[in-house]
C-alpha cells in the first residue's frame, strides 16, 4: 500500500511511453518487473487500486497487528487465533509482513490489486542493482568479463573441415547472430563486486539479462523469512505457496528482441529442417529448459541415421521376399501339408498353404538383416548416450557451468503443508490432554514450528506407496489379460461361425490392438495422477526424482506389457494337438500364425506408437492447453471483449491468463517412452526410428511454440545435466540389449533357421526346414470329444496330421516327448542370448571407453582459459607488488622489504665483477 | 652462488640451535626448506662449499654467458653450441638461469653442493609468507576459517548409535587426537587475501602445514619458466628434469609430531588390528596417498565378511562330506562299474573306486553353497564399491575437496626429451640440405621450439605398441600351452611307467602349478617394464592411464589365462574313448579327474594367490629396496662410517638417500590383481578372501612401513578420487558375475544334477546320479591299434565299459552322438547362465540405487555448511551497507539514497496512522 503511493508520486514525475507502459515495468516505466506474485483478493474490495478500499484494509491491518501482539504476548486466546487462523485476513498479514522482509532483503515492490482482471492481486518484484550484485556474488553466477579470446581448432585441418562443415550446414542454421559468433568467447568469471573491473558495466541495464534478474530475485525470495525472528531460511516463499497465502510465482516473459528471435527462428513448422538456437533458447529459458531441447535435437539427429537404416533393412527384407526358401514351401501347394485343427472339436484340419500369406509378410520382419539391426540399435543407443554426454559438456564448457555445483535442496510447498497439518493436529491433541500448547514460533498460523514427518508418519504413506503401486502393476497386468480373454473369445466365436481365417484374424489383431491403446493412454494419465497423488518426499529435488520414478515404472508397464506378452508368452504354452492348455477351463490359449509372432508384434507396435503419438500430441499437447486457458479466461469472465481487453493488458497480466509451466518431466517422459519403442523390440519393428523421428520433428516445434507462446516463463534453472532422465535411458538401453537377444532367438524362426542350416540340412540351404519345423500328430490319439467334428480334409480321411513344434512322432519310445532338436535348438537359442548380451554389452563399453566423455577441443579450451587467467591474475599481481614495493610495504607480508627486492639489490651490486 | 654468499652473513648474525641445525631448515635455521632439487656436480670442484672454486664457477659463468651472447645474436657458430650443449657447463647455465626466474618469482633459494655427498648438489628452496598467501589464492586452496560448527547426526537416535558404536570401536582406533575430534569443524573457504579476516592466522608459521607449502613450491616451480622470454608456461622444470639439468625434486620429511605420531599408531605391524589415522596420512603425505590408504583399508575391512561367509561355506563343504551321495556312490565298491582306458592303448581300464578320493574332495568345492557363495560375492563387490564411493565422499567433505577441481595437466619429462631429439633431428636435416636453422626460443638447447610429436612420429609407437602387445599376449598363451604341453607330457611318460594314478596327478598338478606361478611372476615383472617402455603419450595423466591400462591388461592376461584354461578348456574337447582328440598328433588332450575340474582349479588359484603374495610381497617389496638403498649407498662411498655419518647429515641429505616415491600405481595393480582373484573364480575357492585379508593386514603395515622409512616425502598431490583404478574394480566385478556364471554352470557338476534331480531321478534324489553321468561304450568299436593292450580288468574280459559323457549308447539309432540329456543339460546350463548373470547384474544394479553415493548426513552438513557461509556473510553485507549509509553511499550503487532506506523513511512517517 505504502508501495503504490510511493510510487505514484515518481510516476506523476516522469511519464513512460505507451510502450513501456506495458511492457514489464513498474508503473514509473522505468524499473523492470523481475518477478511476480499473485494471490486472490475479494472481488468487492479490489475495483480500484488505490483510493477506495484503504479504509477497510487500514482496519483489517490494525485488526490482525493487536491480533499478533495478543497472541505473542501470551497463549490467552488460541481459539481465536485458530478461528481466524488461515483465513483471507491472515493470509493479508503474512503477506505484508512476507513483503516488509522483502524490502527488508532490498528489493523493491510494487502492488497491483485487481486493476484489470478482478479477483487478482500481483505483486510486483524489481531488484536494484545493487541487490543484483550481491546475489550474484552470493550465487556465483559467473558473467563474461572484458577479456575475450580466439576458441580455435587444435588443428589448421579440423578448422578447414569444420568450416566446411559450416558452410555445408548454412542453410540449417538458425538465423540467429548467436551461433555465428562462436569463434570468439568472453572469458567467464564468477561475479564478484571485489574484481568489479573485469567486467564490462558499461551498460548496467543489460549486464544481467531478464533470465539472471529472476533467477536472483527467485534466490532472495528463497532465502527471506516470513516472520522477523529466527527461522530456517529458505522454507517461507515455499510455505507461503503452499497454503494459498501467494496463488502464483513466476518471472515475465521479455517483449524484447530474443522473443521475437525466438518465435522467428525456432517456434515455427516451416523451419523443422533447421536446427535450434539452442543458445538463444537458454539464454531466455534457461539451462534446465535449454538443456531439454539439446537433447530433443540430439536425439532427432540421432534418429536420422537410424530411421535409414531401418528403412533399408525393411526394404531389404522386400526385396528378399521372393528368394525367400521356407515361405516358398509353405506356398507351394504341391507341398501337401496336412495340419492338425487349432482347437478341440469345433476346428477343422487344414492345409499349410493357408498360411502362405503371413508366412510372406513375416519374411519382412524376420530376416538376417533384423539381427544386424538390432546389433546396430544397441550400438546407436550407446553412441547417442555418448554423443549427448559430449554435447552436454560442450555446451557446460560454453554455457560457463563447468564449475557450477547444484543447488540446495528446497522443501516443497505439499510437504510443507503436511507438517502443519501434523502440527495443527499435535497440537489439538495436546490440548485435548490439557496439556499446554507447544511453543510455537510464529502464534498466528501454527507453521513454523519444527515438526518433522517421522517415521510412524511416513509409514502409511510408504505403505500406501506399496500396496497402490503393487495394485497398479496388478492392474496392469489384469487389463493385458482382459485384452487376452477378449480375442480368444471374440476369436471362438468367429471361428464357430465359420469366417474365413484370414478375415477373423486381422479384424480380431486391429481391434484388439486399438483396445490396448486406449487403455494405455488412459491408463497412463490415470497413473500419472496416482503417482503425484503418492509421493510425499521433503525436498523439491527428491520428490521429482521419485514421481518420475513412480511414474516411469508404471507408464512404462502401461506400454511394454501387451508386447512382451505378444512377444515372449503368447503361442509359448499351447499344449500339442489332443492336450491342448486351456485357460478358466474353456478358452484354449492364444496361437501364434504359423510363420511366428513378430508379424502380430510388428502390428502391435505400430499402433501402439501411431496412436500414441497422433493422440497424446494433438489431442492433449495441443487440445488441452487451449481449453484450459479457454476456461481460465471465462472464470475470470474475460472471454467476451478478448481481442480490445488482449491490447490493453500489461505483461504480468497477459502472462496470468498463460498456463502455468509444470516443469519438463511430462516432455521427458514421453521421449523415454518413445525411445524404449525404438529400442527395445526394434528387431520386431525397423521402422519404429522412422516413426519416432516424424514424430519428433513435429514435436520440437510443438514444445517451441508451447513455450513461447502457451506457458508463463519459466523460472531459469540452471542445470549442468539431465538428471535422472539420463540414468532411465541408460536402463532403457541396457533392457533393449537383452530384450532384443531374446525377440531375436525366441520370438524368430532366426535360430530355428540356423540350427537347421548347418546341424540337419541335407545340402546346407533351408530346402526342407518347414518340413522340418512339424511334428506328426497320429489322429487316432485325440482323447475322446477332442477329435474335431469333420474328420475329413478335402475329401481325404486324414489319419496323420502335423503341428508346429519340436515334438518324437508317435511312433517313437517316448510319443510326443520334446525331441532331440528341441533341447538342441533352446540350447542354440539360449547361447545365442549369452553371445548377443555379453558381445553387445562388451562393445557398448568399448565405444563408451573410446569415445572420451570431454571432447579433446573443449579440454583444450577449458585449459586455456585456465592458463589466461593464471597469466591475467600474474599480471595484476605484479602490478599490485611493484605498488607495493614503491610504497614500502605489502598487505600481507609485514617485513620491511621482501627477499626478491633484496635480491635484486645484490644482484645490481654483484653484476660489474 | 650470490645466494650462498647472502646468507652466510645472516648465519653469522644468529646462531641456530643443533636440532634446528639437522632439520629441514636454511643454514640461519630460521627458513623451512619447502622442497629440494637435486643436481650432480663434478666432484673435484665440490669439496668445500663457497670458499674454492669460486674461480672456476665465474670463469665459466662468464664463458657461458658471452656464448648465449653470441649464438642469440647470430646463428654464427652453431656447431660451437651443440658441441657444447647439453654438456655440464650449459646445465649449469640453464640452472641458474632458472634459478634467477624461481628468484624473481619470490621464492628465496640455497645452495648446498657437495658437502656431505660429494657429487650431489642441493637447491634448498623456501616460500615466504606472501607468496604463500598468493599461491594459496591462486590454487583456491580451502583453509579452515575460524569460524566452528558442531558436527551432529541427523537424529538422536542416531547419535546414540554410533556413540557405541565408538566405544566399542574404541581400542581399534588409532590413538591419534586426530579421529576424536570429529564432532566440531572448521568452516573451510578457499584462502583469499581479500578474506583474511575470516582465518586464523595468529601462527603463521603453522598456517600453512609443510604438505601445503611443499604443494604451494611445487605448483609455483611448475609455473616458472626457463628463459626470461615468452614461452609455454607449465612446462620448464618438468624438461629440466627429463634432461638431467636437475636429477630430482622432493619434498622433506617432516621430523615433527605428525611424522612420530605416523610411525607409532601406523606404520607398526603390532597394530594391525586398528584402523588406520586417515586424517594424519592426508595431512602427512596428501590426499592422494590417504585415498589410497582408505581405500585400502576399505577392502580389508569389507574381506572380513567375506572371508567368514567363505569359511562357513568351506565348513559347510566339509560337514556334508559324508552326505554326498554322488562320492557316495563313488566311493561304493559293491557299484562295479568298469571305466573305459583315459588313453588309447598303453592305459588300462580301470574301476570307478580308484576316483572316490577326488570325488570327495571336490565335494569341498562343489556343493550348493557355492552357488550361494557367488552370488553372495557379486552382490559383496558392489556394496564394496558402494561403500568406497561413500567413504570416498565422505573423506572428499572432512578433507574439503567437495569443490576442487583436477588441475591441469602437464606434460612429461619423457616426452619433452622425445620432442627434443626430435627437433634435433629436423634441425640437422635441414642443415643438410642447407636450410637455415629453424629460429629457435632458446639458442643454447634447442629444446623450446614448438616442436610436436605428429601422427607420422607417432605412427611407428602406436604400431609398435599394437604389434608388441599382441606379440605379448601371444606370448602369455604360448607359456600356457607349454605349461599344459609339459603336464600332458609328463603324465604319458608317469603313465608309461605305472606309477598309482593319484600320485602322478598330485605330483604334475603341484609341479604345473608351481611352474606357472614362477612364469607369472616373471612376466608380470616383464610385461610391467614392456609397458612402461611402450608407453609415450603427452601428459602426465594420460600417460598414467594408459600405462595402467597396457600393463593391467597384460598382468592380468598372464594371470589368469591358466585359471581360465583350467576352468573352461581343460577335459572339453577330450573326445570319446575310441576317438580321442590329440594335439601335436602325440599328446591326448588333458581330461579332469571324474568329479570335474574344480577341485584342479582350486589348487591352482591356492597356489598363484598365496604363491605371488608370497614372494612378491616379502622378496619385491621388503627386499629389493633394502638392496637399492645399499646400493646407492656404496655408489657415493657412504657405507661405511654409515652409523655416525647418519647422524650428521642433515634432513635433506638424509632424504636424499631414501627411494624416490614412483606412484602408487603398483601398490594398487597389485591389489586390483588380488580383488580380480577375490572376485572372479569365487565360485571355486571359497578361501580366497580369507587368503586376502590375512595378506592385506599385513600388506598395510608393509605400505604404511614403506611410506614413512623407506621413500623420500611424496609431493601431496591432491585427488578427490582413485581414478581408473574404480574404473577398473567396476570391470572386474562385471566379469566376475558373468565368469562366475560359467563356473557355476560349466566346471561344477551343480546344473546335470540338478537336471537329474528334478527330470530324471526316479525319487527325487541323487541317486542313480552317477550311473546317469556315464555313457556305455563298446569295446568292440576302439578303432585298430588303439585299444587296449590289457584287455581284462582283474579276471574280467571287458565288453563294455563306460565313460562321463552324455552320448547315447552303441546299440541306438545313433550310437555315440551327444544324446538328448546332453543337450537338455547343455540348455539348463545356458539357462541358469542368463538368468544368473541378470539376476545378480540386476541386483547389484539395484543395490547400487538403493545406496545413495552421498552419505545423507554429508548431505545435510554440507547443507548447513552452505547455510552458514550464506548466514556469514550476509551479516558481513549488512555490517558493510550500514557503513556505507552512514557514510551516504555504496560502492556498487552510485544512486544517492538506497530504496529500502527510502521505504524505511516512509515507513517511519506512516507507522502512527
Amino acid at each position: 500500500m505504502y508501495c503504490i503511493i510511493q510510487l505514484q508520486t515518481i510516476d506523476n514525475v516522469w511519464e513512460p511511453s505507451q510502450a513501456r507502459k506495458l511492457g514489464p515495468y513498474f508503473h514509473d516505466g522505468r524499473r523492470r518487473i523481475d518477478y511476480v506474485l499473485t494471490y486472490t483478493v475479494q472481488k468487492p474490495v479490489s475495483m480500484s487500486p488505490t483510493s477506495s478500499g484503504s479504509f477497510v484494509r487500514g482496519l483489517r491491518q490494525s485488526l490482525s497487528r493487536s491480533l499478533r501482539r495478543s497472541t505473542s504476548s501470551a497463549q490467552d486466546d488460541p481459539e481465536n487465533a485458530s478461528e481466524l487462523g488461515c483465513q483471507e485476513d491472515v493470509k493479508r498479514v503474512r503477506r505484508e509482513e512476507f513483503e516488509d522482509n522483502l524490502m527488508e532483503m532490498g528489493l523493491e515492490l510494487e502492488k497491483d490489486e485487481g486493476t484489470k482482471i478482478p479477483g487478482v492481486g500481483f505483486l510486483k518484484i524489481h531488484a536494484p542493482w545493487d541487490i543484483l550484485c550481491r546475489e550474484a556474488e552470493f550465487m556465483k553466477l559467473k558473467m563474461p568479463t572484458k577479456k575475450v579470446y580466439e576458441v580455435k581448432s587444435a588443428s589448421n585441418f579440423m578448422e578447414k573441415i569444420s568450416q566446411f562443415f559450416n558452410k555445408m550446414t548454412k542453410p540449417l542454421q538458425p538465423n540467429v547472430e548467436d551461433s555465428k559468433m562462436e569463434t570468439i568467447k568472453h572469458l567467464s568469471y564468477p561475479f564478484s563486486r571485489e574484481k568489479q573491473h573485469l567486467f564490462d558495466l558499461s551498460d548496467k541495464d543489460s549486464f544481467f539479462n531478464s533470465k539472471n534478474r529472476s533467477l536472483i530475485v527467485h534466490g532472495v525470495l528463497k532465502r527471506t523469512k516470513c516472520v522477523r525472528g529466527k527461522h530456517n531460511v529458505g522454507k517461507c516463499l515455499i510455505s507461503l505457496l503452499g497454503n494459498g497465502v501467494y496463488t502464483s510465482a513466476y518471472p515475465l516473459h521479455d517483449v524484447s528482441n530474443t522473443s521475437l528471435l525466438l518465435y522467428d527462428e525456432w517456434a515455427r513448422y516451416s523451419i523443422f529442417y533447421k536446427y535450434q538456437p539452442i543458445g538463444l533458447i537458454r539464454k531466455y529459458f534457461g539451462e534446465k529448459v535449454g538443456l531439454y531441447f539439446a537433447w530433443l535435437g540430439v536425439y532427432t539427429q540421432m534418429l536420422i541415421p537410424a530411421s535409414i537404416v531401418g528403412v533399408i533393412v525393411f526394404l531389404y527384407g522386400c526385396a528378399t521376399l521372393d528368394d525367400n526358401i521356407p515361405s516358398m514351401e509353405i506356398c507351394d501347394p504341391r507341398n501337401n501339408i496336412t495340419m492338425c485343427p487349432l482347437c478341440d472339436r469345433v476346428c477343422n484340419y487344414w492345409k499349410l498353404v493357408a498360411a502362405c500369406g503371413t508366412a510372406r509378410a513375416s519374411h519382412l520382419f524376420d530376416n538376417s538383416a533384423t539381427v544386424f539391426f538390432s546389433i546396430f540399435m544397441a550400438l546407436w543407443a550407446t553412441m547417442f548416450m555418448e554423443h549427448w554426454k559430449r554435447r552436454q559438456m560442450r555446451l557446460n564448457y560454453i554455457w560457463d557451468l563447468t564449475t557450477f555445483e547444484e543447488e540446495e535442496e528446497h522443501p516443497r510447498a505439499e510437504y510443507e503443508f503436511r507438517t502443519m497439518q501434523k502440527s495443527v493436529r499435535v497440537d489439538s491433541r495436546r490440548e485435548r490432554r490439557g496439556k499446554p500448547k507447544k511453543k510455537s514460533l510464529n502464534p498466528i498460523c501454527p507453521l513454523f514450528q519444527t515438526v518433522k514427518l517421522t517415521c510412524t508418519d511416513r509409514m502409511p504413506a510408504y505403505m500406501t506407496t506399496l500396496v497402490m503401486m503393487c495394485f497398479m502393476i496388478c492392474a496392469t497386468f489384469v487389463v493385458v489379460l482382459g485384452v487376452v480373454l477378449y480375442r480368444i473369445a471374440i476369436m471362438t466365436a468367429l471361428q464357430l461361425t465359420q469366417t474365413p481365417a484370414t478375415n477373423v484374424r486381422a479384424t480380431v489383431k486391429t481391434t484388439a490392438a486399438i483396445i490396448n491403446l486406449i487403455i494405455i493412454i488412459i491408463l497412463d494419465e490415470v497413473y500419472g495422477a496416482l503417482a503425484r497423488w503418492l509421493t510425499v518426499p521433503k525436498t523439491d529435488k527428491s520428490f521429482e526424482e521419485r514421481l518420475i520414478i513412480k511414474s516411469f515404472i508404471l507408464k512404462f508397464l502401461n506400454s511394454f506389457t501387451p508386447i512382451v506378452y505378444l512377444a515372449f508368452f503368447r503361442g509359448r504354452l499351447v499344449g500339442r494337438p489332443g492336450s491342448y492348455i486351456y485357460v478358466l477351463s474353456s478358452f484354449r490359449m492364444e496361437e501364434c500364425a504359423h510363420a511366428g509372432c513378430l508379424m502380430e508384434l510388428c502390428i502391435q507396435l505400430c499402433i501402439t506408437m501411431l496412436g500414441k503419438q497422433l493422440i497424446q500430441n494433438n489431442l492433449f499437447e495441443i487440445g488441452i492447453p487451449k481449453l484450459k486457458k479457454m476456461l481460465r479466461r471465462r472464470k475470470t469472465g474475460m472471454d467476451t471483449q478478448e481481442e480490445e481487453l488482449e491490447k490493453k493488458l500489461r505483461r504480468h497480466e497477459k502472462d496470468h491468463f498463460l498456463g502455468p509451466f509444470i516443469g519438463l518431466s511430462p516432455e521427458y517422459m514421453e521421449m523415454i517412452m518413445q525411445f524404449g519403442m525404438v529400442t527395445l523390440f526394434v528387431a520386431s519393428f525397423p521402422l519404429a526410428p522412422l516413426f519416432a523421428l516424424l514424430n519428433n520433428v513435429i514435436e520440437i516445434r510443438l514444445d517451441a511454440k508451447k513455450f513461447v507462446k502457451e506457458l508463463r516463463r519459466p523460472l531459469a534453472a540452471r542445470a549442468k545435466n539431465i538428471g535422472i532422465w539420463y540414468t532411465l535411458l541408460r536402463g532403457i538401453s541396457k533392457v533393449a540389449v537383452i530384450v532384443n537377444a531374446f525377440v531375436i532367438s525366441f520370438t524368430s524362426d532366426f535360430i530355428p533357421r540356423l540350427v537347421y542350416q548347418y546341424m540337419y540340412s541335407p545340402d546346407g540351404t533351408l530346402h526342407g526346414f518347414v518340413d522340418h519345423q512339424l511334428s506328426f500328430f497320429n489322429v487316432s490319439h485325440f482323447r475322446p470329444g477332442t477329435e474335431p467334428l469333420e474328420p475329413m480334409l478335402g475329401n481325404q480321411k486324414v489319419e496323420v496330421c502335423r503341428y508346429k513344434d519340436y515334438r518324437d512322432s508317435p511312433w517313437s519310445d517316448t510319443p510326443y516327448d520334446f525331441s532331440r532338436e528341441f533341447w538342441c535348438i533352446l540350447a542354440a537359442r539360449l547361447a545365442f542370448v549369452i553371445v548377443f548380451q555379453n558381445v553387445v554389452m562388451l562393445m557398448s563399453d568399448f565405444v563408451d571407453w573410446l569415445i572420451p566423455d570431454i571432447p579433446k577441443e573443449i579440454n583444450v579450451q577449458m585449459q586455456k582459459e585456465r592458463t589466461l587467467f593464471v597469466e591475467m591474475f600474474m599480471k595484476e599481481e605484479q602490478g599490485k607488488r611493484i605498488l607495493w614495493n614503491n610504497q614500502g610495504e605489502s598487505p600481507c607480508q609485514p617485513r620491511s622489504l621482501g627477499a626478491p627486492t633484496l635480491w635484486r639489490l645484490w644482484r645490481l651490486k654483484v653484476e660489474p665483477f
